[in-house]
């Protein structure tokens, strides 16, 4: 019987094969040493979105550099949804919860995009890597969501890549039930949308209608806050789409 | 055409009749005075959960208490989803968070449970109430859901209500994906049930999977926090089955 699966999860950014020794910086080193009080000879398991999921053996423990030796692969990289999240920030609380949740829910892009009423301030992308690590480690997942720079929504979408549909969550008017539109939808690859707190524009609203790859969906009676919309249509998509079918 | 819709939303307890005069006291006072420093003559929505949605007039303005006077209906009482959430308490900050969420996605009971492995303190009951409250006016909905005493989930199990199914989001073993088994659950009353962090025992699971209105399923393959646990199911649960259709 193979020893159980180690607790401890770290993210990495190198290549894992067996008998590298992998120095480990930076918050990681201070979570191994100093959170979690590793010693020479304990396993962690380690993951770098490329090369699966290894137990890798700590061979040396510093505040501020530990060493580590992948020593058998636990879990074979696999395929993942390529669900992108576009969101407008909202609170920086809000914003931290959301990239974290969804981390958890399997997001694979990141792309904060403003609005015409977007009001919230910058965008700390360092913060959003730092709670989309950390996220990816906790919830076993095998690669970490990119997150990508900031950018106006109008410019994605004039730029938008064929054969990926965008999930319109749409707070105002009349649309479908996102199940029932996710339901009948097209394969294909995905992105979801929500807007900032206040929603999106009539302007908006009409000219995002518009577009052939635009999905326009309901979330329900409520008036959910943006996070929560997001929430809300990321756990739909995984269940209806994804991989929580 | 009718006036806009009032933006301040504000539950009370009174009952909502054309002419009467309401004291408003507390917290809601304090917010019309001080955060929205209203003045006689402005107009704010209030709902009690029984008589509908009123368009109310402000009288008079104290910092303690405020009069207000409903003038008209502006949305009637209707049925909504009587959906039971039993969660183990998490920390304050995950907990205040998913009372909040579980109020947007429409639960109609919070039903605080202790679990073998629960692990966090005492529910302060009146910030879960506090919490539901202003979560409810924010979302529009029509209810405040109702905040109950903790209780053991064996006492619940033990005791529970003929008619009504537990969707029991097992994070251990297999269990069929949520969605597949909401779609072909039969109709009825509902209650969502998640486990701590570190999720049920494997004793308790067992004594769960064994009951016959028990539905156990799976929320994807990522390890989910027990708020996201909650948020996912909720949202999948409105959406397959309740007014998010």
């Amino acid at each position: 019987m193979s020893p159980a699966r180690p607790k401890i999860r770290l993210h990495v950014g190198d290549d894992l094969v067996a008998g590298a020794r992998l120095s480990v910086g930076g918050n990681a080193a201070h979570y191994l040493s100093h959170v979690m009080r590793c010693a020479p000879g304990d396993e962690i398991a380690v993951f770098n979105g490329r090369d699966g999921e290894w137990r890798a053996v700590i061979d040396t423990v510093g505040r501020r550099d530990c060493v580590i030796r992948p020593v058998g692969l636990l879990r074979p990289q696999s395929a993942e949804p390529d669900l992108w999240l576009l969101f407008a920030p909202v609170k920086r609380a809000g914003t931290d919860f959301l990239i974290q949740k969804a981390t958890e829910l399997g997001v694979a892009v990141l792309q904060p995009v403003t609005t015409r009423r977007t009001v919230a301030g910058r965008v700390n992308l360092d913060r959003v890597r730092a709670n989309a690590v950390e996220a990816a480690e906790q919830c076993g997942r095998l690669t970490v969501p990119e997150a990508r720079a900031p950018a106006a929504l109008s410019d994605l979408v004039d730029a938008w890549p064929a054969g990926r549909r965008l999930l319109f969550c749409d707070t105002a008017g009349a649309a479908p039930p996102a199940p029932a539109a996710l339901a009948r939808a097209p394969a294909s690859d995905w992105a979801v949308l929500t807007g900032p707190e206040g929603g999106f524009d009539a302007g908006e609203r009409d000219w995002l209608r518009g577009k052939a790859f635009v999905t326009p969906v309901s979330l329900g009676p409520r008036v959910l806050r943006a996070e929560t919309a997001a929430l809300a249509a990321l756990a739909l998509w995984q269940g209806i789409l994804g991989d929580g079918r």
